[in-house]
């Protein structure tokens, strides 16, 4: 049995006179992208030309909406009502589901941006919240989660199809957590050892954690980055590691997801 | 032969804490509700709301999208490049259609608000960029265009449904351009004059300008506002006059055009 | 010994097309005025317009800042860098001191707003963020605090001028902290009990909390609100009974602050 | 007589996530910064940075106000109410101030951005509007214009301090406005040619247009870019030369201006 997995990164999100990444690059090394929608980055004309760019790259879209941010690009968490964030999500959702009707393509899943990500990933009613938008504007959109996280939980719980995220660039504690960027090594640069880390996850269905715990979990689909000439290069090591190990690529809506 | 007609109003306003017109009394008078899409009103909780009350009242739900401009209400003219701003335009459409989606139904008309609406209907690269966008996220959504305006030449262009709007209670000139808020009488406030306004334009299928000028125009839908109450009462009474001239009122889909 | 305490409330929270308040009538009853400046709510063209209106009744200019949240009216915590904080602080303030110039008046006190105010009443690093803001652009600045609260602390540390603030229309809790509105009877609309608390801790020096508990606190200003017509009377009735009381009502600059 | 003339660049037009230019680089070229106020470009945090890095290198602080359009990054000319226009002109120069109170530094001149400096070039209502938000806040403030335009004679018109202002790096047609980026060879690249044009307009007092015509236009600063690197070696080359030219290059505050 061929092994397949996916690979995903984030993009569109520079706008108006900004640029962030290089969306080019990484859209030939990854199979599906997760596009920026406008609040915490991204805007409608840059929403436009990532469709494109993935629809010409045989990339399966995805929406990657955010709290309405633009200053903190996101990253700052906001406490939000449950009923008023899952609006927010299901107008993002919307927004880009207008831009993939140019190229006559569908989003197809939906992975949480920064600090809306680690909120869902701890709290239930974020998590929820997020899968009930899903749901309203499109229950097939697959919710891409953090591996063990509460998104995951909620997204099984609403009957949604589910993708579990794991990243190879860096380190887990042993409760399946990603390890926090301010413990030292927390970010893996070396293309090397991320490759290696990800052929692991794949083939033998485990995370190692940084103590050396091994947490077996299954992994549907793999996130790299785009934002720097660095993070290319460790993308493509991680394809090119896979690919040599047998495993098949493919974008999200190709995989079997429970 | 029933004679038949469209009454439609600009709706959810408001958002956060911030409260613009009775939508749920304006909602029992017309049949299609044109609802701020998030750029110079409204908000996704706002919206949510409004299309629901929208269902619950048999009210068609209409974008009615504009600039990205709260501090100035989308009524600042904004200079943008034609194809940004087709983008603009269906990355609003999209939001409302996933808020739609929680009630079931669909996006089925487009009105441009303020600033935009003003533009378009001169400018023939504005009317055509909005024109683009209905085409591309959703071709059988209505086009509502001011008579005789650049969006009416637009939408037939484009081979979109157009519905031709008036305005009971505003002056027309001679060229059947709204007469400028600025000329004193330019705004109609009574009641009784708009609603005989109404029946003339609707019966008999003109517009009689302020000299007087008759000017042949079919008309499908006329804009009537719920801003304040004496809006209400103006548009309690366009209704009821159009009923009593045997004037069937319904929603915009179940209207016959061109 | 003539008794004297401040009475303040927030205003120019509207903007472009939106209302919220009465803000000609509250400023005829209190004595220094709290002026959102634009992030949470409010627009240059509403702050020019209050500072206007606060000159011509001598009641004193204060800034108001919020979360960067208009959609939220900054009522929603957000998690920013402290430092962060800071400078959008004194970005605000900056702001109102702009257009303070041009009515030759001096910005004299600042109040937090919202979910800010919240938060810098439990979190030392917000509050004195909020205080080296104050330090940084004019350390005359009155800072306003909840009597008690991390605020008070931090402008005593920072060696600034403090004003230590009590709600004549909220319980307490033993604590000292303000009763949740969650909690039934939390906000008290009765405008004679209201009065009878005002007077109650300006002569007595003290606060009853909800379970009679006796906090003695010196209150040095009052805040009332001017948002719904309910309120105007409550403030009336609030300032009535504490100039009946012999006490004197004066913009804060007047006040003797520690 | 030793000759004297300014170098002013734009900056601070990156914030949160987003980086626009190398600040840093330029301002070891210029002797004044217009820097972004958080409209257009630029947010409190990076605002707060630029003064401190302008401070250091001896380079006075300028405000460089814009619309309030970030995805348009300012460069949509806006339809506004003139009165309007001042506020926002006025908030952004208080926010600065407030910015520069932190190196204990004056705002000393301001420069309007993209859009709004074309429209005011042009539009006398505009330039008098921005003209009024520096004499309300602070009369002092210089008014940098390009030569000839509306912004100068709206500067000389109230009094206040003008800086006529050159791009040595553009053409420019015979009635002195800046030749449109749409016509080719519009913006020079050569900083051999960008220098010769510099030293030529200081040294002799006159613009040369593009058909050869000679501009007599005493010109007190030059305009200059750090928004990509050859942008900075072509700045380089402009300062080189005008100081081997014998010219003195000094801050604004420090030019006699008329």
């Amino acid at each position: 049995m061929t092994r397949v997995v996916n690979l995903n990164a984030d993009m569109g999100e520079g706008f108006g006179a900004y640029r962030i990444g290089d969306d080019d690059a990484i859209l030939k090394i990854v199979r599906s992208a997760s596009i920026a929608c406008g609040f915490h980055a991204g805007d409608p004309l840059t929403m436009r030309h990532v469709v494109q760019r993935a629809k010409e790259q045989g990339v399966s879209i995805g929406a990657h909406p955010g709290f309405n941010d633009l200053w903190g690009f996101g990253r700052r968490r906001i406490d939000m009502n449950p009923e008023h964030l899952e609006y927010l999500i299901a107008y993002q959702i919307g927004a880009l589901q207008a831009m993939a009707a140019y190229v006559g393509e569908k989003v197809t899943h939906l992975k949480p941006h920064g600090a809306l990500s680690n909120m869902a990933a701890e709290n239930a009613e974020y998590a929820l919240a997020i899968g009930r938008a899903i749901k309203a504007v499109d229950r097939n959109i697959i919710y891409v989660a953090n591996v063990g996280s509460e998104m995951e939980k909620a997204g099984r719980r609403l009957g949604l199809k589910v993708a579990r995220e794991a990243y190879c660039d860096r380190l887990y504690d042993d409760d399946c957590n990603l390890t926090s960027r301010k413990i030292p090594g927390a970010v893996i640069h070396d293309p090397a050892v991320a490759a290696e880390r990800a052929v692991h996850m794949v083939i033998d269905g485990e995370i190692i954690s940084r103590t050396g715990k091994r947490i077996p979990q299954h992994i549907d689909t793999l996130s790299v980055h785009g934002d720097e000439p660095d993070a290319i290069v460790l993308a493509s090591a991680v394809r090119a590691a896979l690919e040599a190990a047998g495993v098949k690529i493919v974008p999200l809506p190709e995989m079997a997801l429970g």
